[in-house]
């Protein structure tokens, strides 16, 4: 793959307890910035409830519109636990014991304790890849590019790590943020400018309140290093000729 | 609308800021647990980047496979603000001035402060309904089932207040929390039991770490409270059986 093609990513979130509002999702932004790092841009995130139809449809259809997709939900021992099953189902692949998965869980656990409940979290599609789980033993799984998590934030940032080899990214997004105290309505026009005339710099604008006080964070992204210091530049610019003050942030 | 019917919403962020890792969404959980209280379920949440053709295709998906659809982001006055202008799109209406949003705004800033920046947030789909903002002034607006909010989270909460009665819910979303001093997969089996004795019950387990100590919080959901009171004796009854302890969270 050539290192300047954009890679993209969606991030598939499949829990009940996020669509209720009883969990807030905080392994999004975990994911992002994971893939950011590595050249990957998340185009999409999509939360779904803990339906097998639902969940065979959407992954079907993402998997089909990005490079990757990562799912978080679902793979733990107990009845809502779906996700591997539906997995096997969207690829039409056997829902079986996973021999290495098996080893793994029975080293992990005392003799004895890997019972009925643990053992489910070793079925998976049929020669599912792993992704080892240096926290708490049970490992994900991927097939072709679709790579399933654990919902449980701190297992799910310790088994990125292990992935960063498996994905192919493109050049890493880089980004710079200049923040102002100011609103957005002040700087509207000239943000307006400099982004038609830096058309492969993203560029957004995030009002804050810090100690009081509003302000305006400007954030740049781009895979160049060069467009993105002289899209800085010109923001700058036009902040100096108005008078307006740069702040840490 | 038979208060009995399910009442479903989708939730659509728009945001590139989300999509980054950047910025934590925290406005899902918010508006998820006001539907709930108002009794509309949410069914699926969608993130997606400051792009008017997807903004238009997934409005236009998701507006007619749900009760309601609310958006959030992309309604302030920077060039990728493009919000309202997508909405009126997906809608084929024309994109203008809204008559009485310029006349609050008129009235909220002070002489000379309402500048062309801020002129551009009252551009909006020909003929929509405001919704009202105590916070900073600028309203929202919805076309038909499509409900446009800011991004700003204290700013989208203190409009939720002024939208409850515009949106016909079902029965509200009751919930029953059992948590207990347990792993999941000790309690997998009999959970399942009692999954498969309450269909109308949706049951959730979520492992999580207290004050060190590992812990199984079991959530059930209904619109009725006595299948929601029958479905936790009979989880308490295997808890008892097997000496678990119930704790406080």
């Amino acid at each position: 793959m050539n290192k300047n093609t954009k890679v993209n990513a969606a991030i598939l979130i499949i829990g009940n307890e996020i669509l209720s509002g009883r969990t807030q999702d905080t392994n999004t932004g975990t994911i992002a910035l994971w893939l950011n790092s590595i050249g990957v841009k998340v185009q999409e995130v999509r939360v779904i409830a803990d339906i097998e139809s639902k969940i065979i449809a959407t992954v079907n259809q993402l998997r089909k519109a990005n490079e990757y997709i990562f799912t978080t939900g679902g793979i733990g021992p107990t009845h809502d636990d779906i996700t591997a099953k539906s997995i096997s189902k969207a690829f039409n692949l056997g829902y079986e014991i996973h021999k290495e998965a098996f080893k793994i869980l029975e080293a992990y656990y005392k003799p004895g304790e890997f019972n009925e409940g643990r053992q489910k979290m070793v079925w998976m599609p049929k020669d599912a890849k792993l992704i080892l789980n240096p926290t708490s033993g049970a490992p994900g799984f991927s097939v072709e590019n679709v790579f399933c998590l654990p919902g449980v934030p701190s297992i799910l940032k310790s088994m990125l790590g292990g992935l960063t080899n498996k994905i192919i990214g493109g050049e890493p997004i880089l980004s710079h943020t200049i923040s102002l105290r100011t609103v957005e309505s002040e700087i509207a026009k000239s943000l307006n400018n400099v982004q038609n005339n830096n058309k492969d710099v993203e560029i957004g604008s995030y009002p804050f309140f810090q100690a009081g006080k509003l302000g305006v964070s400007i954030v740049m992204r781009s895979e160049d290093q060069l467009k993105l210091n002289q899209c800085g530049s010109q923001i700058l610019e036009f902040v100096n000729k108005k008078k307006i003050e740069v702040v840490d942030r």
